[in-house]
């Protein structure tokens, strides 16, 4: 951003593709419009294949291209601001929540799992499977697990549509004591990059949510987001504006 | 994670081997330990060198493989929680804050920064180049603005090494209202790939704060982590344990 004084960096190959495919995009499209191909685009700025896909990869992981199934790589549009942390603690499926019910099962959690809520190896707990949708676009999956002892006064007579209500509706019960969450760089598992409409692998923000009661763990999730589409954010004053290829010159589109 | 029914998914030919892998890092080496050269590993797993190489980059991805310049692919250490929201909102600078000064320097802020901030685009603003270090390794760098509106007792007075200490005292007198942040997925750019130890265009996650205080942005920053090394932690119940990749059955190393 040529405010701070560095010494010269070496910079590989596709670094100044790179910036040059930035303006290209800044001036020659538009959101949404597919890119001519490879092989194409190779010749016009009269590098290597390789140097290319490199170049398109770092812009897909800033948020500035987009891989399509079925498409080709096309113009993203800005980032979606996704409200994560709330300014009041809440419990899932609480209030105005961004999530819908997909599916829920009684099932052994994997071991990390059941080590954070520090129910027994072989104790099946409550997974909720949800989904979060915004302008139309599914933009995270999550697996939300509740353990039995969590909800002591579920029903014993469920059916798979009444399962999943029934459990919010013993947690919302409880009092929440405070919640916390973890950030991190994930790459989508089949099942979740399949809901995301991504290709397996493709990289995602994985948000880990530990949700308190009673002196314990009441509820874990873990949230898989597409992190071509979302920026995640956190606080009560409104969504954050800035985003970082904004700030290395990103023209309003 | 076995809970919920999905139908089949295609998976790409890398991803059973990423599983394979997954096994053999997990019974086979320690963590730190040099993984063999990528000739002997494709012919010791009978897959293609390409096929070899995505799997080992969604193996980086997931943060169980770290690539290290000069060093070569080694098996990456569990990730670090680094507290990112703090309990209380706190000026930058203030109490114990876990950045420390590399510089700072008064100058034009790029035009998103300034649309953020609410200056005029020729406006000089303060900004203060910080990093962290945990566990002696560099895991961010931030570029922390603030408006010289922001902080109106400054004494026009300042060397190279009073300058952002000045600057963090005068902020430090508003009330601070509240602050927000921004996750999302970037690249690093060359002079923080440079201060993280990473090859220019390494993935990274990208942090936006804003603080509010007086009803406008008195301060922005964005700052950049190592999203290889880095689990970023909001909430103040302590640090979340469950991570994503041991959610997909990692043992303890």
């Amino acid at each position: 951003m040529g405010t701070t004084q560095l010494e010269a960096v070496q910079e590989p190959k596709y670094w100044h593709l790179k910036t040059v495919l930035i303006d290209a995009l800044d001036s020659e499209f538009e959101v949404g419009e597919i890119l001519p191909n490879e092989r194409d685009l190779a010749a016009r700025f009269g590098v290597a294949r390789a140097t290319l896909r490199q170049a398109l990869e770092q812009l897909e992981l800033e948020g500035r291209l987009q891989r399509r199934r079925g498409v080709g790589t096309t113009v993203a549009p800005p980032r979606m601001g996704v409200a994560v942390g709330p300014s009041a603690n809440v419990w899932p499926g609480a209030g105005r929540d961004a999530w819908h019910t997909i599916g829920c099962v009684e099932a052994v959690a994997p071991a990390p799992i059941a080590a954070v809520l520090g129910t027994a190896a072989d104790e099946a707990v409550h997974t909720i499977h949800r989904e979060r949708v915004m302008q139309g676009q599914p933009v995270a999956t999550e697996l939300l697990y509740v353990p039995a002892a969590s909800v002591p006064g579920l029903s014993p007579m469920l059916t798979p549509a009444s399962h999943a209500p029934a459990v919010l509706r013993e947690l919302h019960t409880l009092e929440l004591d405070g919640e916390d969450r973890a950030v991190e760089l994930g790459s989508a598992r089949a099942e979740d990059a399949k809901h995301l409409d991504r290709l397996p692998g493709a990289p995602v923000l994985v948000v880990t949510s530990r949700y308190f009661a009673g002196g314990r763990v009441a509820a874990a999730s873990v949230a898989t987001y597409r992190a071509d589409t979302c920026r995640l954010t956190f606080g009560d004053s409104g969504t954050v504006e800035v985003t970082h290829h904004q700030a290395e010159g990103r023209r309003a589109s």
